[in-house]
């Protein structure tokens, strides 16, 4: 029996431990200004990212089965709209694709690297084509590059096909401005190190609530794209310094009631930092698929 | 896209509802006694039922996929097993491994009714040996079954066969007592009432809530059998007419905080009403599964 401290006679596959990791970056908390265990947004609940975690499972098979990136991304974010929330898990998905693809070589920084330099024109096509099934929230492109705006979804192939780009080379021009897209270029460099950071804390908390402590950190190591593309780059540097700050103070142990308000504070002003969460669901992704962390 | 009110272009399959049940049924709040969104127990966390989702997921799919009750419910309670908080939902995959084989044809108590009436002696085996899996709560049987005692495991499995008793048998024999194994006998009547009951539940509130609702509501209806099994009827008796008194005076609306107080008192106590929450899960998998609810 697994209380008894033997192992159990199953271990998680990549695609478990990709769908335990969602289910555990949303139940983690305080995690200021997003969806967690005590918290709902106004028209995007809790209940939401479960049924979007359900959702996502055939995509998420398909990349562990050995698919190319862009149809089990496109596939995942097909399952993902099966809620009625909108936009749970888009930016998650397009890390943990890649790094469940890797988990069939070996999980790690240049596997990683080779997996997303590798894809194609059509891996891009399949990620304007899961644009189509979800509203995710984006900016203008430059003027230039307005033929190549994901908004298009589809309607951009002809575009995309034309010059040639592939997924990897999409997501390089959206790196100033996005940083789920910068983990494609650095080889997942956060997501990283924001796994041994989770595997290096105590084991005496429930680990969801570790995953919250590294999205704190997160949050306070660079400004969130997400926030930034919504509400402009003063408002994504404040929150950043409030999280220093409150990181700086030790304030998870001595006064958790201020993370607490915090938390609560950015709910009310809508600054969502959906990045940072998208990458701490894919450092717990990638502590968990290492043994590094277990629940 | 799902928020504009078109339907997505994916749906749920009876896997995905029966894990988006279980999900569900876990978060939703307050649920007395038992883990929930706002509540752990001690050694049984909310990250345990999620992960133990994740691994079940395995043995719904063989009951979608036409295997036999008994395999299907073996390798659903060996992927449950795989967390370290033991038991989370042995009782719920009892109930929800019939219904999902039952949706093959159609979710009906004539057909769940066959459903289990069909199971086998190799059925019953693979039920015995769920329990060398996991610690699961039982007591001792009368001297006359003691050679069937569950907690012999595979031990028990050549008696099984000597007195050719199948899986329906076993839990035909276990009624009095243990009202997971009631629902077998009576075509899931509880559960079906319970998810005409969910879905009759105005949708204004999350479904997880509601499911919370109807948690208290099956309390209410009769003494929960786990809590008899570890505490005596008494015990169960009195959680009974205290959930019936908050029902009555309409607490869930009128007064919350006396519904908090009794889900927090019932945790001190350590009174949790497991066989409340399988039922509970089966019905939100009922509802989901036909369609009379959806997130």
């Amino acid at each position: 029996m697994p209380t008894s401290g033997e192992p159990p006679t199953r271990s998680r596959s990549p695609a478990d431990n990709a769908q335990l990791a969602l289910l555990l970056e949303v139940a983690g908390t305080p995690k200021p200004g997003n969806v967690d265990r005590h918290r709902d947004l106004e028209d995007l609940r809790f209940e939401h990212f479960l049924a979007s975690t359900v959702g996502v499972r055939p995509g998420l098979e398909m990349a562990a089965n050995g698919a190319a990136i862009g149809p089990a991304f496109e596939r995942a974010v097909e399952g993902m709209a099966t809620q009625r929330g909108g936009n749970t898990q888009f930016g998650c998905l397009l890390l943990l694709v890649p790094l469940v693809v890797a988990s069939r070589r070996d999980l790690a920084p240049p596997v990683v690297e080779s997996v997303v330099e590798e894809t194609t024109v059509a891996d891009a096509a399949c990620f304007y084509r899961a644009f189509e099934q979800v509203d995710v929230y984006v900016t203008a492109p430059p003027d230039d590059l307005e033929p190549l705006d994901v908004r298009r979804g589809s309607e951009a192939i002809p575009d995309l096909e034309a010059r040639g780009l592939t997924l990897f080379d999409i997501l390089e021009k959206s790196v100033p401005g996005d940083d789920v897209a910068r983990e494609w270029t650095t080889g997942f460099e956060r997501t990283f190190d924001a796994a041994t950071k989770l595997a290096a804390l105590p084991e005496d908390r429930p680990l969801a609530d570790r995953g919250a402590e590294v999205f704190l950190s997160l949050l306070a190591d660079r400004p969130d794209t997400l926030i930034e593309k919504r509400h402009g780059k003063a408002a994504a540097a404040k929150v950043t310094r409030e999280a220093t700050a409150l990181l700086e103070s030790d304030a998870l142990w001595s006064d958790r009631d201020a993370v607490e308000r915090f938390a609560d504070d950015l709910v009310e002003r809508g600054h969502n930092p959906g990045t940072t969460a998208d990458i701490t669901a894919a450092a717990l992704f990638v502590a968990l698929e290492r043994g590094a962390v277990d629940v």
